[in-house]
């Protein structure tokens, strides 16, 4: 099993048996997600800006205006932190410092570099379309200059990354155990509503077969593992 | 209405119409939520660090193991951003370039300090219990100072803060609407799922009222949000 180096900042100091550094489990908890957290500092202040993001291999891509503050620092190149976070539950315990949640997280270190390249900018959008609606950048109305022109596409190689995770039911102490007071755990999941289709179509207003994934009720996570893998089978580059 | 004050750090430069700097917009993006993601800068780098927190007034909190290197620095006091985002849906238009996300996500800029004094530490913790689950930390197995003494809880006043929302559904340029591709929205929400007591209760295994709110299919932020407003109205000190 492939694993990332771990320095100071990706060693997981407490609760050891709840990180792992192992490339499987960190590209399992960054492929069931959509939405990263960038981290990275302007002038000493930290920024956490939520963006859409993509992997592939061991690169993840972002893309914002050209005209954001945060793309065009980033396009000069700098060292970020990307964090994907799942939350999966409360764990209700017997006492207040037992009570916890159940999530999946990785926090993922590398340095920006824009890609500028016109057409490998263009295939790369269209990876992002097809990772989340297989073969969908072939439908849609094509690509104009300006469009391309007006957005930067971000890469970031991860040259660190460690997993934390937590999906332990309730663990209180054998000595609390007898403490009369309810325990338990409330799951959470994000999953998908029912799809709504715009009312100004011009092509029949049924769900397209690039959306099947979407049934309404699926837990997002799994939609989006299932497609990721479809998109690695697929061998487009990234 | 009360708004933040801005400043470079907040001034939202790109479609201003979807942004704001009202305390009740950002109180409620904020009161949705229970995870954030926590920046701040160490040696020059940037991290994010996930962690669960809440709000009282312009406070917000969260808290973690007193041997936490992130906890650490932040008990020394230092600026910080912290970010929470929820996701909303996917809006798949007719164009890569209208292809967007809905979500509804708070910057917020402030000062870390320590609580330490030890009353006001217990009475946060319970409020904490409290605003997630009302009244349970009068049913709990009392703290026991070590345990209090293992956790460092850390403050930040908002001192500047901005929202950015997407709540549109599909907004193709009138030119583009008689192309011939379907398009529409994927929402999503994140519900709470069947409540598990724990198998080694000693007292009815029957769900509590004050975990009444976490119904099986509603959703988390409703939940979160009117447990904020019942938590507020309950005068707790923060």
């Amino acid at each position: 099993m492939n694993s990332f180096p771990t320095s100071e900042r990706t060693r997981i100091r407490r609760k050891p048996g709840r990180a792992s550094y192992d490339e499987d489990k960190i590209f399992d908890i960054l492929d069931a997600g959509v939405v990263c957290h960038v981290g990275y500092v302007l002038d000493g202040q930290a920024y956490v800006t939520p963006t859409a993001y993509w992997r592939h291999g061991r690169r993840l891509f972002w893309h914002g205006s050209a005209a954001s503050r945060m793309v065009q620092a980033q396009a000069r190149g700098m060292p970020v932190c990307v964090t994907v976070t799942h939350l999966d539950g409360f764990v209700v315990a017997r006492t207040g410092f037992t009570t916890s949640l159940q999530y999946r997280s990785v926090m993922a270190f590398g340095r920006t570099a824009l890609i500028d390249d016109v057409e490998v900018k263009r295939s790369a959008m269209h990876a992002f379309i097809d990772r989340l609606f297989p073969g969908r950048s072939g439908v849609l109305r094509p690509i104009r200059p300006p469009e391309l022109d007006a957005i930067s596409l971000i890469a970031m190689t991860i040259d660190e990354a460690s997993a934390k995770f937590r999906a332990d039911a309730v663990l209180d102490r054998e000595e609390d155990l007898a403490f009369p007071c309810w325990a338990g755990v409330i799951p959470l999941r994000t999953i998908v509503g029912q799809i709504a289709a715009d009312p100004r179509l011009v092509v029949d207003a049924a769900i397209p077969p690039n959306l099947a994934a979407y049934a309404e009720g699926a837990r997002l996570d799994d939609v989006l593992t299932s497609l990721q893998r479809q998109y690695q089978n697929s061998g487009r580059a990234g």
